[in-house]
């Protein structure tokens, strides 16, 4: 393992990874180092550029906390993040589609009954949040309701904040719901809105760099689930979103676009302690059996 | 840019990658984004191992600090410094080729004159040193010497570790000299020896499941240059070390593998203030005019 050529030295480091008792893992690093050593021949990396990258990392580890995750957003800004999404999680036509997790699902978000209010106590002096409820079945592929499913929820607050963003993390606009026999769920939010991803990182550099703006469309997160089907994590996005195009995570799919429409109906926010008039949006999940 | 299939998603990044202005950061950009796709697709990267990757660049990140790089560490495990290495420093045959630079480079080591002792004030209470005279020339390709250039060179102490290994960080080790007017430079000093990487850290851990013993072969580092003349980055590695065939950073060249003979004359020894007897290396660099 001396005098290694530029071509060889991929297939020296691997060699060397032979020893690794696992076949995956063997598997993994080993196509990680010829795409990692191919990258660098391609482009004949610079010692500059190596340690920009260098550099790069580090700092995306170093600003990284308990409540931060610059080395996720790198990789949902390289678009990293929605391939792997897509890769674990194909779905047969009809099925709802899956897409990123995010840096902000908390474990234990409260149980609600159906129809519970999620603005409750969501401080809009600084943004007035528009009042929108939300209608869902979870369904089998054939359309027929799925009792007693999961639903949890989470999402931005009118002042394009997550609760977990503020320094004392109190819950807000997140909940578990359970179907009911007819499979639906139903709740009272505020629509979510569009917000930027955290750019005071090496990221936000990177960002810039690229000319990007750095939004997220606007979405309401979701994990449906329930007892041999395949749980599927996604998002409800609201149709007209400016940011639909140009997702800085590319995680949109045409079949999570909703309309979330006015409704006028003085005796329809009536009977479902809405203001008036307000916003409504279905949103149907199809889920796969377990294999 | 929505409903992008796993093929697509690469190129779709790529286009996003497109408004950078500087053509090569761009270029360097978009094959990261393409190699790096090609790489999760290929394997077909679990969620679960994606995490774990996650998780591994944010503690090399956490655990670097002022006096440790462990993405450097991850960088020359993979054997990515040595080749971005050869890549920036290609040499025309007859040449002294270069290796890697390594984390124990400082600038400022002292000026010495040649014959100066790199042993003063080192303690050899827990391991004996090997007395060392190190002879060597800096050249031109033709074999002319080069006066006046100048030789950088600093090496681990007898305990195996290096000066900025200490708490004190005090300088033990290193020097730099110039050559005189036939082209040479001399110094006493220590053999150096075989050491660990750092392995407390995640590159450790990928150390450990390679099962690799996360050693280098002993080498005296130096950095030759002379006015008009390219730079060298290097290392002089004792002939016969035990991990010249397995380096962990693969940064082994034969031409770098250099006879620490044994010379028994009292006369010389005495002559060179050396004890008796010694080890004796000649090194010459032969630098390549600058284009």
């Amino acid at each position: 393992m001396r005098d290694l050529t530029e071509e060889r030295l991929a297939d020296a480091v691997v060699e060397r990874l032979a020893n690794i008792p696992d076949a995956r893992a063997r598997r993994v690093l080993s196509a990680l180092v010829q795409h990692l050593h191919a990258f660098a021949r391609e482009v004949e990396l610079t010692e500059a550029e190596w340690k920009l990258g260098i550099q790069f990392l580090t700092e995306a580890g170093q600003i990284s906390s308990g409540t931060r995750q610059e080395v996720i957003l790198l990789s949902d800004v390289l678009g990293l993040s929605a391939l792997v999404d897509s890769i674990n999680h194909r779905v047969p036509q009809g099925a709802t589609e899956s897409t990123v997790l995010g840096p902000f699902f908390v474990e234990g978000a409260p149980n609600l009954p159906n129809g519970a209010d999620l603005t409750e106590g969501v401080d809009t002096s600084t943004a007035p949040g528009e009042p929108t409820w939300v209608n869902g079945r979870v369904l089998t592929l054939d359309g027929a309701p799925i009792a007693d499913a999961a639903v949890d929820v989470w999402q931005t607050r009118p002042d394009a904040l997550y609760d977990v963003q503020d320094d004392d993390h109190a819950m807000q606009m997140r909940a578990q719901f359970r179907t009911d026999a007819e499979g639906r769920f139903f709740f009272k939010t505020y629509k979510p809105v569009s917000y930027p991803v955290p750019k005071d990182g090496p990221v936000g550099g990177l960002l810039d760099l690229i000319g990007g703006h750095g939004m997220r469309p606007a979405h309401i997160h979701a994990i449906a689930s329930a007892p041999g089907y395949r749980r599927v994590v996604t998002h409800i996005f609201p149709a007209g979103d400016e940011y639909l195009d140009s997702d800085t995570v590319f995680a949109v799919k045409d079949s999570l676009v909703a309309d979330f429409r006015e409704v006028t109906s003085a005796e329809e926010a009536a009977r479902l302690g809405m203001p008036s008039p307000f916003l409504e949006v279905d949103f149907d999940f199809r889920l796969v059996p377990q294999a």
